[in-house]
């Protein structure tokens, strides 16, 4: 059972009790109480105790038991079942540890379900209960502090993705092309990807929580979600911009290696030509005709290696001076 | 009649007979029953006497001999008309090959009519007969199991798509550019379009199994359609990551193939000055000048060969520090 | 008048007379019956005629007479104006001929307006009266038929653009890369363009002709346009699909190219590196230096013969080994 | 005052009088007569006349007398303000010249406001006056005359861009490369796009005018913005369409460029062979070993020629059968 | 207290008192009046006695201090909370500073609070004090004021934009292809990106605006924010037009180096030739046969340098008239 964080009943925003789990149901019947519980992976068995204590759908209990659930809000009657996805950057790796959060909630009781890599929501609670005029609005509020929370965990990882872009962008724009450019591109895009989908349906259910004519949401704790709709769009907004940049960089990219391209073609044609007139005079000078008047000059020797590093000059100066070296 | 796979009547989820054909009129009329039966690829013949027996539309009846339909949901009066794609993976020549399961369902009757690549759907039914708390649910939740098994057996396809994808990224990062590689990233968008438009339209009919108000889905049945619904929306989310990595994978493929184009131009032009100095050099003192003081010195030659071999050395080596070897 | 191809009362699903243009308004007032007209280019006297017959909106019938329009449905009061595209495929000049038929639906009558290239409706006609208890719902059921006919015209076409995107395909991943392939494919972009252009506003126009809640459409004859709905979106659905792949396949296309152009530059390379080393050797033993021992050796030129050739040699498996060849 | 083109007042479709601007405000307070005033350039003092003869709102008149705004639709309480865009070929420069119309409507009143490049609207007018039975439905009428000609006048536009996309393939697939098609597609693509913005809010308008439960517009005039509304939308398909064409051009041109890229390559290797391979053999000849039999015999320097002329022959043939040349 | 930049109450348009912060609370019981203040940057102690004069709401507060906000409108209770980014040209480093302006709005007040780049209102403010007939329809209408202005300076920016774009078409289409006019495509991009974001979710609080049915926008001042809009739209369309061309800039861009590079080959290949040809004749008369008649001739020299001469003019020709040169 130790995979229960922690369970407490709540009266007028303050913690009156921590419960047992088989206290539960008796606590559930005090209209003026709620009950927050959190779970971390819990196992099949624990689960469905918690699912006989609040009287839970089958189908969401399967589900938060098996996690790898895309975030959704569903509603079963007077429950809401809500996943969210957490993200966290794991710096050894350079890479985004995702995980899954999974909530019960009713008129007066939350369920939190932790699943994988997020950070524990025992500081969310007592931030919580440190300010019980707030806490007080019920579970709907305790909902919204969690949510907050996690989705807070996302601006450093947009963030270093962000970061991720920048750099790209100097190899490109400053550095000469390498394979591992091109990778590192895609594999960009492969966790600018992962990180969309695990957000943006976090605006609908935002949107729908802030909307809802239910009495499980309060009329003042809609505000807060509004705060947090506003943040997801921002994630959003953040990592749209960020692909379409990628995507110019990585057209851009292309480009410059093209660009890349004509120079090696310019500087190749240069040199061969440099290389290619000596060649050419020389063997002028190399044929065997009986009659080749320079030949027998005492200067022909020195003239022709003049002439030989004039062109080769005048040709290195053309091409400089137009570019193609 | 080799083709009726199943016909049985189903009372508080339990079977309480296997019946005839032609006892079905009669069974219809035991409010407290319905009927559950299985067809694979029936003859014209066959789909006609159903159609009398149950009173279906002459249009979905012909749609349902035809097959070759797209996914759809239909209302007849009293009774859907539903199409679906299954999919499998045939291993052996590593291609999917799709089928369709079209369903007639009714206040007190389903009919599934199988045409093409599935599984049969007996081991459905017997999963279904092992909880008549939910069989006794009505025809509506033999539907939804029997999508739930066709949806989750597109799960392993989605798999093998992904693999694929995966390997093509180990031979595009790490391999040489062969024209396979393009060919197979042609082949792989093919097979993701073909699943995607398999699996589209089931979001859309589950939505609409979840919120149609008809007496044939029982309120309570409800919440296992949008299970099926969630799962399809993750298959169509998976599709469609899978599509956008393979395009930035196609744009990436072909930035690499530029990249190499740069390498073989770069080496191409290093070598090509390697062997183009000596020969220049060669070709100088292969001139016939009466008076070349070189010629007649008795270290002139290895003094060639020396300044040939150390210009040669002298380009490797400037080449090789600036990568163009 | 030979441009009137038919013109007919129908009685409870029976053709009860064939009946002359100025009959028709007396025909109508007899609400047992409906008329069916078929006219192919008729001239401006003979529309204004039908339009008297009728009262016909103004708008509508210049739009019948001019034709060129985009498929719409327009309803003008108790009349609906209808225009649709005929698409046929043109075996000689390997292209897509277009046509348009028009509709005036009423209460009791249907006109049909054929211009350009498509089928006479004359056997759609056959087919109804061979169905008189489907022909008795009314001119609305006539409307279906036709359109069902037209509609069916366009998969045949469909067929034959997939065909072609898989000749160019096979010209794309096995043959060498010819500009006409190109061209090929741009034609093939804008035939799917021109199809696209006429298909896709039939979904809207069944999907409006399944809902409208007007006595022109019965309700028993609505289904039936839901089939119609349903072909027109599997073509578009055919469509799109082709266009995806048509342009992945121009992007692999591409690559291919470069790739070949790679496969150009290695083979160029080793080549001239084939070539290039003989002559360097020759050019070294054709130095005129006074002191060069080798040359006097008896078995010099067969050594240095056997030189080129062994490192020709080398080469050339150096290079086959590594691919460049 | 010059800047008034036109400024009459009817009855029953008939011109009644030609008014001056301030006889107006008397000439409204007949009910069965409407007022159609042409402005062309209006001063601001003009406008702010205009103002209160009919008393217009502040803001509508202020973007009247500006110009340079989008096409919309505003209705400033039983007042509608509408901005047109007007477009016409000017051959001699080769572009597009574009020109704003504005209409304040009400109940009996038009007023057009002509700025930059279009036709006068006196045509328009006295195409309306020759059809009382029409223009008697009040200045609807006039204004779906005047916005009629005003999409007219962008089909000789399109079918110019249309014929500017024709050339270019013509120059794209049968011509070589220039730098100048690349620029002219660019500007055919900024054309498009200046076009699009001028027609594409007009779908919107004329949806909104077909569909204002509005008085202004009389219900037996809302079939003629439906006319209007269909040729917006056709012009906005034939943009689009050219607009697809032309990146798929876009793209075409540049394989084209890649596959002559490799046709160059190509041609350069074959000649660098055919080149190189005498080259080669005449160094060998041309080494100076005392020992070279060939040297000596009588026909060695004919068979050494023959020689570099086969081989130079034997890889012309075979460079020309595969196509390299 | 610096930062509060002005504070006054307004009675019919006029302002009737410069009052200070802890007076606001009994101004506000004056029905007849209302008060606007301008913050600049306010420090958090400020903004907590804005609050509690005003009663704002916690999180409007908390997000108006913290700035970094998205554009938005967020109604609390009576009050709206609206959030604008604001942007200017920072011309001695060429990009644009980015600011925010948060407004909170109720039936009789306004509070505006600017954060980093922007104009001071106090122009504004007296705009509308010089129209009292305009500013006596309410705190909506100082809204709208300075919302206007705010709109208005994304003018010049966007001009400076499409400016920057025509320069670098300028490059991309008459100059040769430098590095730098890639980093400069892109980074335009990313401005427009940064300004497409600042500016598109103006064109939704404005509609929001338009259509409230709140007491807060009196009904004659909605058409005002009609023209904000309208200018928003503008804008936007500017924007996407920009991006749509600096795409195809991007990829004409690409197109003219593969031309180039097309061009280069061509180049290289014709000197290679000029430069082979004479360089394989003089190998040929360089071999050492005994017999080689031409050697012996006296004018053999001058004839092969006629030759080598005749046949580099003759290939330069054909190179010059193919375009090759």
């Amino acid at each position: 059972m130790s995979s229960i964080v922690n369970c407490a009943a709540y009266a007028d925003g303050k913690r009156v009790a921590n419960i047992e789990l088989n206290e539960i149901g008796q606590t559930l019947t005090q209209t003026d109480q709620f009950v927050w519980i959190g779970l971390h992976e819990p196992s099949e068995e624990l689960l469905s105790q918690v699912q006989r204590e609040f009287g839970l759908h089958e189908l969401a209990v399967e589900d938060a038991h098996r996690a790898h659930q895309r975030p959704k809000l569903e509603p079963y009657g007077d429950t809401f079942f809500i996943v969210l996805r957490t993200a966290q950057i794991n710096n050894q790796q350079r890479r985004i540890d995702f995980g899954e959060t999974h909530f019960f909630l009713g008129n007066n009781f939350i369920v939190t379900v932790r699943h994988g890599s997020s950070l524990s929501y025992t500081e969310v609670r007592n931030r919580c209960e440190s300010t019980p005029q707030l806490l007080r609005k019920g579970p709907g509020f305790a909902l919204y502090a969690v949510m907050d929370a996690i989705v807070d965990q996302y601006f450093p990882v947009i963030d270093a993705l962000v970061e991720e872009l920048e750099e790209l962008e100097e190899k490109i724009f400053n550095e000469t092309y390498k394979r591992e450019t091109t990778a590192q591109i895609y594999n960009l895009k492969r966790q600018l990807l992962a990180v969309k989908h695990a957000v943006s349906p976090l605006t609908d259910i935002c949107n729908r929580l802030m909307r809802f004519d239910s009495e499980i949401i309060q009329e003042d704790t809609r505000p807060y979600f509004r705060d947090v709709y506003d943040h997801s769009v921002r994630i959003n907004e953040m990592i749209d911009n960020t692909r379409e940049l990628l995507t110019t960089a990585l057209e851009a990219n292309f480009s410059l290696i093209s660009i890349s391209q004509n120079e090696i073609s310019k500087k190749f044609a240069g040199w061969a030509a440099i290389i290619g007139v000596p060649t050419m005079i020389a063997g002028i000078y190399g044929m065997n005709f009986s009659f080749m008047p320079e030949l027998n000059w005492h200067y022909g020797y020195p003239f022709a290696l003049a002439l030989t590093l004039g062109s080769c000059l005048t040709l290195y100066l053309i091409f400089k001076r137009s570019g193609w070296l």
